[in-house]
């Protein structure tokens, strides 16, 4: 198995994605971690750390896609760079990639470059909520304008996903609503409802409201990428304003910096607990070969975990299973309009 | 001033209610509160409390609008709930009305008994987010179904709330957007976007992201009312899993439970903070009288501000303020129309 990492992109790259894809080399001897970047910053890092790159592979790559670079820039104006010769690579030599830059740029190649499923019309990004009780959040922004069929592929595809590396039997799917009752929400959420309902692949246990994110309501929510990218970054201020304000409170004076102390551990594990890399990173759903989006501040343990999940998506057929799950529904639909067909003529001819 | 009061709406109603009224009525010995619900029942209360009703007024309402009941159900089978002939006796008799009830109930019956502003086609929920520096979110569930001029005139009218009522000179207006950049979200995003930057009258700041919800970003926040009830209903539920993972953190063992001695003081704080009654409830705004949506949890204090808010609502001229910019649109709007004209006949002339 070759797996692909993109070494020059994220708020810590070259340093740590390095220092990630080394400990993934390590870990997963019968894999070949292949890097993506600036062949001479790889080995200066390499070198300066300690690190060998004996087990890993190096494709040169002269340009990075930096947050403000425009998506497109992927197969435009930056085909030479870390992310689009991974994602070349990908395509034709390798069964896994995993970057923690740009995310539309990503996302954007990945949709051009990487072939979706055959009967998949927009692959989704899926993130996982970091609760207590993990909730898988999709599409997490790869498409701002949808309809409620592509809601609906979604959420197949993570209940497949779910099934297949969380080892969850029958994920709980909920609809992300302004409200629990069926008529709630816009067009989108009230027909994506009724498709739910009647769709036997998956477990629709009906809306779910933001209030009850926190408390585990589903295994899987699902919205467009509009909300779902909101609800994502949300999550991520929130933490990060909850930390801030422990910190502000415990760092106030000598009797509550003490106080710290006797909580140091319970904050940690709070804290490991919150922390996002701990799962991965998220998803690209619905792609022939499967893409990770680490997070843009990605440590080597992030790398490392992502680089484990890549493994797992690519060895667990994930994607086959997702192959076989749309040609059903493709036959479905064709039996059906036969049906509707032939009941038709039937009818034109008992008019006659 | 007349200040109605409906009794009997919300979780902790007629107790809480009733208590804050009687407080509202001390504190505020200028203007008559009125309350609407069961006469015996609020009376009894008030006996048991032994609060003295000598200077409210009461309306006697038969029924009770619960959270299960269908929005229109305040025009339809429950006209004789409290909350209806509350709504009533402020179309006809009153200054401003405060609810802790059913929240679409009160829009529907909000819209269809009390009249709009004069050009404002939709009012919409203003409800202020509790961080250390608050937010005030609009639309925060009125209006699911939005077009790009619906945001832009919530822009202005919450502006010159704002202005009124929290004595902000220029508050910053902000777009919740998944990007910064003026091209992202959806049509709706893109079109308010330009519609926001060219409005002189707003403050607008550009895009928001949600990851910068918690730190202060904006004091106005523009989205579609279907983003912001999630938003709205996001922060009440991570703010509830905040204080409940503090609350475990400090009961783990008899250690945590001392050190939770030494914060308390910090924690209540806090949690002070974090408590939206602070800022009294949520205003519709764009309605010709104030309407204040109360929390559903309301106690009395909340209540008692909710008063105080409703009567400096009604005091300050925040609606004049808005008729004023809806004519002043309204008139642009004409000239602008009958420039285009003049000119086509000109050019026409011309053209002969």
């Amino acid at each position: 198995m070759r797996i692909v990492i993109d070494a020059m992109s994220g708020d810590n790259a070259p340093l740590e994605t390095v220092k990630g894809a080394v400990e993934a080399a390590t870990v997963f001897p019968e894999v070949k971690i292949v890097l993506t970047g600036n062949r001479r910053v790889i080995e200066r890092v390499a070198s300066e750390q300690r690190l060998s790159l004996s087990n890993i592979e190096i494709i040169e790559a002269a340009s990075v896609i930096t947050m403000q670079d425009e998506p497109n820039c992927v197969v435009k104006d930056k085909k030479d760079s870390s992310m689009a010769v991974g994602l070349l690579e990908l395509k034709n030599n390798a069964d896994a990639f995993v970057s923690a830059g740009n995310t539309g740029a990503l996302q954007v190649g990945s949709t051009l470059l990487i072939r979706a499923i055959k009967g998949i019309r927009r692959p989704c990004l899926a993130s996982i909520l970091p609760f207590p009780e993990p909730v898988m959040l999709v599409d997490c922004g790869a498409n701002v304008n949808v309809v409620p069929e592509y809601l609906v592929t979604w959420a197949d595809m993570a209940s497949i996903y779910m099934r297949k590396l969380f080892g969850m039997k029958r994920p709980k799917v909920g609809l992300l609503n302004n409200g629990v009752e069926e008529h709630k929400g816009t067009e989108v959420e009230i027909e994506t409802y009724k498709l739910l309902r009647e769709d036997s692949a998956v477990n629709f246990i009906g809306n779910v409201e933001a209030c009850d994110i926190p408390f585990a309501p589903c295994d899987i929510l699902v919205t467009d990428g509009f909300t779902g990218n909101i609800v994502l970054k949300y999550s991520e201020g929130f933490g990060k304003f909850f930390f801030r304000t422990l910190k502000g409170m415990y760092s106030q004076n000598n009797r509550s910096r003490l106080s710290f102390l006797a909580m140091k551990g319970q904050i940690m594990d709070l804290k490991r607990q919150f922390d996002a890399s701990e799962y991965g990173g998220a998803p690209l759903l619905g792609l022939s070969k499967p893409v990770i989006k680490a997070h843009g501040s990605s440590d080597a343990k992030a790398i490392r975990n992502a680089v484990k999940q890549a493994i797992n998506f690519a060895k667990t057929g994930i994607n086959d299973e997702i192959a076989e799950m749309t040609a059903r529904r493709a036959a479905e639909k064709a039996a059906k309009k036969a049906a509707a067909k032939a009941s038709d003529t039937e009818n034109k001819e008992a008019v006659k």
